[in-house]
């Protein structure tokens, strides 16, 4: 099923199957390789036309200075970027003397395809020189997801049976097609610098690494870089195999065959080979490269190791490594598979999503996991609460080894954490709401250091992540100091009225169009939450907690303040107010407000957003969905439906979404009041962001947590799976638009199938022990190795809630668009490239 | 009375008696000399030591970058900042061929005069150089309050009977000291560069001007330059007039007794005398400078406008134009005195402030009134609201002319204003928070651009300048299309809620220690005066009005959202509320706060300044002077008493007066709540702020509105003296530490004059036609040329209010200060630099 789109659809791929130069952006992002640590953009081999070049380690970064007009106490005066590491994709190719470039000659076909399962971005293509030689290639590439520090690529120059136009056969006697490839590394590519008023596209970047030296043994070429501030070292190295098709009487025809040559100097090493072919046949470089960085300069133990990981890659050789990748990603898609059936689209985009996870996190082991993974310079390379909120959710049940591995980061930025609190004059740790080493790299305070939110966040990601491994060594490990820390936290940060409620005054919600707000909900009870999980972690852990100098009376303390937080509520409106005044203030004018001036942050003043009643991105509704329990708590199951409904109709029609954090929870909270069509719109819209560019800047990076949000709408929207507590529960309901759906979750060591269907819903149930799982409400036990169906009960669902004018979801917005239209094409990306509705400023 | 004190206290004078190296930025702040069109800091003669040489010109500015680490929509990024002219003040000395340097040598003595009734600057000293030569100095300097464009100097050397010490005259046979006078214009004067994270200072410029010309005819040098980014001319100019005490016989015997010469190159003019003086002889150079500047870089009549000023100079002569000096101030102390009986430290403090503020303000001419007026290049050279609310309250009363100007000034900003309203996607017009051309030049716009009560104020100046003055062709000209702009900011600002009370939300009132709060009281009584003001200027106009398209429907929807408007008041506490959630935050911990945390803005994080029951100055107390009406309207006498003494009682605890316009606001309430103690204590606050320093940045220039404020908290103050709607009343009533008062103030074309004593107030009228004033609320009608004396009711004062701990007014918090101590000395300034309690961020 190939459509007027970009990417065709296609259960296990993203397939393009033509060049086009508008597009190139996007597809260096979509089609971006990466295992955690090590990023490379989908940038052509042959480096240009590029839009943005783009390799980057997890965790590398330079400092740079962070302006302010007007100076103030407490605001960071640097901050932190991802640097673009020496680039070793570039390949160049010279044909019969004319450089291969898609730009001039005639370009046969050209097609690319991320494969899912096998972990390669294989690209093949036929040209024609202008001079009218021509020539197939056939380049595949992969970031390895076994060998951490590896890369490889696999380029394959072949000439067809007919490579000549006529008038060249004239002039030509021989028909060999002479070759040139050249194989680089380059240390200082340029990066064009963008000049933009969008915030959320990065700062650019003046600073350059630094080359300390370089070396050269045979084929293989080694570069020592450093950061000009950050004093971080990086060393890049690449091996080179050659192989001509010509090797009929061993190895010493084929050298005769080319002649290959490497130097280095000044930053760029060269690999360079001079062959010739013949129709028939080929020539295959295999390019193997390895990258590791270090944050102590006095030690060049990292040169032994990328020296070593180069060795090892040399040892698997490209077939070894393809194996190794396609048995990793098999082994992950046996744990991780989402199956959807009636919508091929959202199974590509859900496959698309867990993948692009996936590389985003899979060995970034203790490094920060950013907005945009390894994908682009988005953000600035910044980590944000994107990771626990959203990121950790999926790998916990997934991947639970990254979790844990992006958890052991945050506790290792305690001390930047605490030293941060104390700079606010507040007890414990408070977090970066963005950063790459853990210290603050916020300009804006207000949508920075303001969303104290971020602490309650990380919390819930430990407390879920224990609550779904039982990995209890973690917790005493790194947990108990986490949520003790942040415990704290919330406890100097509020405040006991007259009354004896428990307040948080002045601080930021989700929703960035509100700010410094009293009392933000989801705030408020995802410090509840907080403070009671570090009470149970201290009874848990005592000698922990002792170390900690947590005494009972602290412990005591946290529980008081948890059973005694406001929950502002508007008693005439009878829904719960996002914050003490948000619903007094005035009503955002949604009809005089034209389409092109959405993103609101970007064409009106931060004076009017926050004044006013419109949410940039779920908020409260984000609180039903994670503090659900909380929320409604005491009220019967049919007071607690309509008041969910009243809640969710009321900021359904305030929220703009201008935010790609959005989405996925409205599918989410929608399923759950029982809206399953307009959950469907949410989840197609989250699905097919990047995939169909929907925000229009898919080219600065992935948005990693709206993947994930994806496969959040799918399983604890449609599969309505929650988890806390050692409980687990489902409330699986489909949409008219998909079929079928089946799942897979880890669940406290349990791997548990859950397949859907309009009717009925299968749990299944891999491993030893059994586990009670609760259906709709109703609990049953679930045996290794059994399978036990269910009826889904019918559910009379209220009216649709709308949603500001202009501003419903996208499937409903663009008529021929979503379940029954076609992706986006260059065009109509062109078109739209203004609208720019992006994810979320959080300016921190 | 000579106490021990950098400044003597002298009712007419400020005199410094001796050279401290360490209070030279002080005093070249106090000492500066200014029109309202030029400014001259204080400088030595010489040149240095200098603090921070300065000469300026009102509405004279270069644009600067504005960074912001994170851009958003309708952050300016350029910036304004006041720009040093060509210097003409330097005059330096040769004496017997060591340069003059007060650092070297022997100073005998040495002292200045700042002389309130000449309007000059007088140093004399005598000096002996290292090479033991003995001179005397007199240099008198001026900036010309009758010729707009003139600034002049007297420089005296003479040699006293012993001028050699006894080796000298071993050695040479002449008794004659050999003499070289430097006269300069400068035109790329070293300024120096302050790294400082204090956001008050001014931003570092780089900015130098460039220079576009330069010519020289005799004596007479001329400099033509220009700012590098905001295309601004200025033209400066001097001459020299030199004189020989040798003149015995005729001009030819005074030209050979010396030799001059004048040369000018590279943006440095000098004019040269070489001469000899013997023992009784002197030399005087008379130095007459003209600076002006013009906006239109194609347009060279400023070089004639400078020639002509400095022609009509020449014409008066040194003499001449200190007649005409002392001529203007005797005019104007005729109408502006105040006489303080028993405190002859607030004596000289009143003249001071009300010198330096006819200084900031005489011949701007629709220039702004900076809020360092021209003594400095604090808050870069801006306006802010405190030109209308604090000196042009006072210019109204006392120089009216200059306040006309100023409203003219602001005026002629309202095309930018109306932009920057239509950037906030408001109506009408928005005038800037910091400003020097109109635009805004804003850093952070929770403290700037959300400041939008400066509307209000400027409104507000307009109406109390008609009031008083009964000026309707300025209402005509300028007052109704400023009320009509402001009227509409408002009424698109604001909503109505479902009970039909009118709210403003989202804006920072005059206390920034909160923002972006809703309904901010202060900010809610003003919009509905400039509403209720613009309603009747509009029916007052009708044809100004139908030009402005102001219907009779919109002048209704003023009024009605005016009386609609909500006022907070917390039925809890019995108090007005400063904002709709202010008392609801937790209060700030001051027992917990170090006296070296003050001022808290440089210390504590705006997010915990913000959500705490802090206050930075008087916002609602200000609301209590200036809105008392509207705010107690329709209680009884004395319900109003009470609940004032409650609102009044409840701020204070809570006002740290960080910002130096609040100590005379708190002077006015606590007088009319009948704190005369407190009062007191706040009135010399408020005076002493610059002379004594107390903020520790006099340096950066004087705190005009402060100084208005001095006069504010005595006549509005101690005199109770309010004034609108044609009516004015007096509510006099003295401290202990004040034995009498009287003042003069010029309402409708009358000049009043109000004399105090402990138990009566005299009213006497100047003027033709009779006027009907208030006393206590007993009204009386006063003929002209009559006197009437009243009695001062008793009243009996609750308990005095508290501070916040360590908080006290300045004279009730250190010992030995105020009434009873000595003023502060280098050392004292020395060990409380670090304090440095500053006016107000207004981080616009």
């Amino acid at each position: 099923m190939i459509r007027h789109s970009s990417f065709a659809v296609d259960p296990w791929a993203i397939r393009e199957s033509s060049f086009c130069l508008d597009l190139l952006a996007r597809s260096e992002s979509v089609f971006s390789l990466a295992n955690g640590h090590i990023g490379m953009r989908g940038n052509l081999d042959e480096g240009s036309p590029s839009a943005l070049p783009g390799t980057y380690l997890s965790g590398f970064y330079d400092y740079h200075p962070l302006p302010n007009a007007e100076p103030a106490y407490g605001y960071p005066s640097t901050g932190q970027a991802i640097v673009n590491v020496p680039d070793a994709k570039l390949i160049r190719l010279l044909v019969d003397g004319e450089p291969f470039d898609l730009r001039t000659g005639t370009l046969q076909n050209h097609s690319r395809i991320l494969d899912m399962r096998n972990g390669t971005l294989v690209r093949r293509l036929t040209w024609t020189s202008p001079g009218g030689s021509t020539v197939k290639l056939r380049s595949s590439r992969m970031v390895s997801l076994t060998q951490r520090s590896v890369a490889a690529i696999r380029y394959e120059v072949s000439i067809p049976r007919k490579a000549r136009s006529d008038d060249h056969e004239v002039q030509s006697r021989d028909d060999a097609i002479r070759l040139v490839v050249q194989s680089e590394l380059v240390a200082d590519e340029q990066v064009p610098q963008r000049s933009t008023d969008d915030p959320r596209a990065a700062t650019p970047q003046e600073a350059r690494l630094v080359l300390e030296s370089s070396y050269i043994e045979g084929f293989r070429m080694e570069m020592i870089c450093r950061t000009a501030s950050s004093a971080l070292r990086v060393v890049s190295s690449v091996d080179h195999l050659l192989r001509h098709s010509r090797r009929t009487s061993g190895p010493s025809a084929a050298s005769n065959a080319y002649r290959a040559e490497a130097s280095i100097e000044e930053g760029r090493g060269h690999c360079t080979v001079t062959t010739a072919l013949h129709p028939g046949e080929s020539f295959v470089l295999t390019k193997l490269i390895a990258y590791d960085s270090s944050s102590d300069l006095s030690d060049l133990a990292v040169r032994d190791a990328v020296a070593a990981a180069l060795a090892s890659a040399r040892d698997s050789g490209w077939d070894g490594l393809v194996g190794e990748q396609q048995a990793f990603l098999a082994n992950f898609w046996a744990r991780a598979d989402v199956e959807v059936g009636g919508d091929p689209e959202i199974q590509q985009a859900v496959r698309f999503a867990l993948f692009h996870v996936l590389q985003a996190a899979a060995r970034a082991e203790r490094n920060p996991i950013p907005a945009k993974g390894l994908t682009g310079t988005g953000y600035e390379g910044h980590v944000f609460w994107d990771m626990e909120t959203f990121v950790l959710r999926v790998l916990t049940y997934l991947y639970p080894r990254a979790a844990a591995d992006a958890i052991h980061w945050r506790h290792s930025t305690l001390p930047s954490a605490r030293r941060q609190a104390r700079e606010l004059h507040l007890a414990g740790a408070a977090f970066p709401w963005r950063t790459i080493n853990g210290e603050p790299s916020s300009g804006y305070w207000p949508a920075s250091t303001a969303a104290m939110h971020i602490n309650a966040d990380i919390a819930d990601a430990l407390t879920r992540y224990v609550d779904a491994t039982g990995d209890l060594e973690l917790e005493q490990a790194a947990g108990v100091e986490i949520l003790v820390e942040t415990a704290r936290l919330w406890s100097s940060l509020g405040y006991f009225d007259a009354g004896g409620s428990f307040h948080i005054d002045g601080v930021t919600g989700p929703d960035e169009y509100s700010a410094l707000v009293d009392d933000n909900i989801f705030t408020n009870l995802m410090a509840r939450q907080n403070l009671l999980s570090a009470a149970q972690a201290a009874r848990r852990h005592p000698s922990e907690a002792e170390r900690l100098a947590v005494t009972s009376e602290e412990v005591s303390a946290w529980e008081v303040k948890a059973h005694s937080i406001y929950v502002p509520y508007d008693d005439i409106l009878a829904i719960h107010a996002q914050d003490r005044s948000f619903t007094s203030h005035e009503h955002w004018d949604f009809e005089a407000t034209d389409a092109s001036e959405y993103p609101l942050l970007l064409h009106r003043p931060y004076m009017e957003l926050y004044r006013k009643q419109v949410v940039k991105q779920a908020d409260l509704v984000l609180a039903m969905f994670l503090q659900g329990g909380a929320l409604y708590e005491g009220l019967t199951p049919e007071d607690s439906i309509s008041q969910k409904e009243r809640d969710f109709a009321y900021y359904e029609a305030l929220t703009v979404r201008d935010s790609s954090l959005s989405a996925c929870i409205q599918a989410i909270v929608a399923a759950e009041v029982g809206q399953m069509d307009l959950a469907y719109d949410y989840v197609r819209e989250a699905a097919l962001l990047d995939l169909d560019d929907l925000e229009c800047n898919t080219s600065d990076g992935l948005h990693i947590a709206s993947l994930a949000g994806t496969w959040l709408s799918l399983v604890a929207g449609l599969g309505g799976m929650r988890a806390s507590d050692g409980q687990i529960s489902f409330s699986p309901r489909l949409p008219t638009g998909i079929a079928s759906l089946a799942f897979r979750v880890t669940y406290q060591g349990r791997l548990v199938i859950v397949s859907i269907t309009p009717d009925n819903a299968s749990y299944s149930l891999l491993g030893d022990e059994p586990l009670t799982i609760t259906h709709h409400g109703t609990g049953f036990k679930l045996s290794a190795g059994s399978t036990i169906t269910m009826a889904i009960p019918h559910m009379a669902a209220g009216p649709r809630p709308s949603q500001p004018a202009g501003r419903e979801p996208e499937a409903a917005r663009l008529p021929g668009k979503g379940r029954s239209g076609g992706r986006a094409t260059g065009t109509d990306v062109t078109q739209r490239k203004n609208k720019d509705t992006d994810k979320d400023k959080r300016t921190a």
